[in-house]
């Protein structure tokens, strides 16, 4: 199998050392010609996750991102979900056929509040079942040092998602694999919104005590959300080199993929969305945090799209839909929090 | 009701704060003359949370427990578990007669490796219609600092904890109450030791990543520990101030007091435990981190209690086994680790 991997920034940079690290061969698209020149004579991308170098014989590097995916069997999708569109949107309509494609977007699109398998298969007319994803709480710099992190593969197929594990799978990455595709992007998107709702609480200075009642209320209300989008049982199983262990569950909110991921975004002081919430929290405006920091925190679109995905669902999000409120609705703050409080068990 | 608090450390101080706050009369039993006296004449605890001052013409203080017993309709009891024997255990038989007890420790009674509920029927045949818990996510340290803070309180009749609730309800304390007097207490015990294997990791150096997903594991292994003791239905309700909402629903594992309590005990550099882990993982031995703290962190007799008493529930806990074998067996914490790590998912 054929990995492709399609992005420059610290995410995808780190797949690229996980995959390659792991003896394997990848074409790998990036954004733009001096990058691309930068990993060929230098060995490591310039501007994102630089400690990390490449044994570049492994790679087939291009800036073209038809040619990555013809060449690619599975082909893994690292960038921005704001930048879904630009980046693969001219390729044609049969560019994915056959294929396995991996998502490692923890985002929805944010003009048609979709997830990635919905955009894929509108516009490619890609099966769910040739869909997968990476997720996992994996700070990318922590892959750059190699420190042992776990990402768990989703798909309909199991032994497929599997297969693709496999690619992944070295000496400080462990993967979990479990059947959940929709619900594992879905938690990845909310514990963003979370994770700008924590900060918002630190800013406007909650302690301690009040934070973890909060992130403990955050994942009750993710497990509400996901049991009300339905989640039937999955299949969850270790792969740590030579005894992969699997065995059938229903889908468990406390594994990695889920609370974990939340936990680590909640609580890191390097989670872009918590320190966009903190600013929020400390009396900046939407506009001006934004401008602060230069970049749009994911959370920030992604409370928008579960709000719109919510009228469907139906699911009671009041932690959610306050954070939506403040951030779109010009709710205040402290006033937000307030209404939080009232709520929290 | 009159309110009477045992116990002058750090938890007890709070507690009193709370109450005589909330414009109630107390009896508090100290442990020395002179802890009483410079609570009279300087109106702090001279040895624990010192900058919480008290209304002392709220309080009648007391260094003999009988009295404070006596004179009390509910009697919380805050002391370390290893000290509830020397502290309680010359009071008559019936002393307790006709009165609710109130616990607030977080730990097992280290000889007998039970719950105080079980020492206190089988010493005062207290029944477990009249013991309460008081728990939940809340470092002493921000009650001093008056930071909003929730407690829960547990007990088989629900209307009688909300009546105790009602005690500690002001405007930094929001409770809680449920019916799973039991479950509780457990999880305060668990707690503690998942700490101490949080603390044991990062000595260990594992970074962030992994940190999350162990938590995440604990808090799993946490709920299949409390599933398999048995747990029905609960009732909770939220009171703040006005409007006090409650409905019926299954225990949850996500409120405050199961994984809030988990989570701000792990992520705390304040936790004692996670710092007694911390100091192992570095490689001191079991006794010279203990003298060099000076104390016993709970979570150190907690890992045997649990040991013993699920050898009768027979749950699943690759965790607080391992963290069992390296405080008490003398398992090597970097092999202890490895063999956790197989098991996450």
């Amino acid at each position: 199998m054929r990995v492709g991997i399609i992005g420059s920034g610290s995410w995808a940079t780190a797949l690229a050392k996980i995959v390659t690290d792991n003896q394997q061969q990848i074409s790998w698209w990036v954004r733009s010609e001096s990058i691309l020149e930068h990993l060929v004579q230098r060995k490591h991308n310039p501007q994102y996750l630089s400690s990390a170098t490449f044994d570049t014989s492994r790679i087939r590097l291009s800036i073209n991102v038809s040619d990555v995916v013809r060449d690619s069997d599975c082909v893994v999708i690292a960038v921005p979900s704001a930048y879904v569109e630009e980046t693969l949107g001219s390729l044609a309509r049969d560019a994915f056929a056959g294929k396995w494609v991996v998502s490692a977007i923890k985002g929805m699109l944010p003009e048609e509040n979709i997830l990635l398998n919905e955009w894929m298969a509108n516009r490619f007319g890609l099966p769910l079942s040739d869909y997968y994803t990476l997720m996992g709480p994996c700070h990318a710099e922590e892959v750059a040092r190699e420190r042992l992190s776990y990402l768990t593969f989703s798909g309909l197929d199991e032994s497929r998602a599997s297969q693709i594990a496999e690619k992944f799978n070295n000496y400080y990455i462990n993967t979990v694999v479990n059947t959940d595709v929709i619900g594992v992007q879905y938690a990845a998107v909310l514990k963003n919104i979370y994770a700008l709702g924590a900060g918002i609480a630190h800013g406007l200075e909650y302690g301690d005590n009040f934070q973890s009642v909060l992130i403990a209320n955050c994942a009750d209300e993710m497990a509400c959300f996901l049991r009300k989008m339905g989640v039937g049982r999955v299949e969850v199983g270790v792969h740590t080199g030579e005894n992969p262990v699997t065995h059938q569950k229903d889908a468990n909110y406390a594994a990695s993929v889920y609370l974990g991921d939340l936990l680590v975004t909640c609580y890191s002081l390097h989670s872009r969305n918590r320190t966009f919430g903190n600013m929020i929290g400390k009396g900046y405006s939407v506009k001006s945090a934004q401008l602060e920091m230069n970049m749009v925190a994911e959370g920030y679109n992604a409370a928008k799209c579960i709000h719109v995905v919510n009228r469907m669902v139906g699911a009671e999000m009041p932690i959610a839909e306050t954070v939506y409120r403040i951030l779109w609705e010009g709710l205040h703050p402290a006033a937000g929090l307030k209404l939080i409080e009232k709520g929290l068990i």
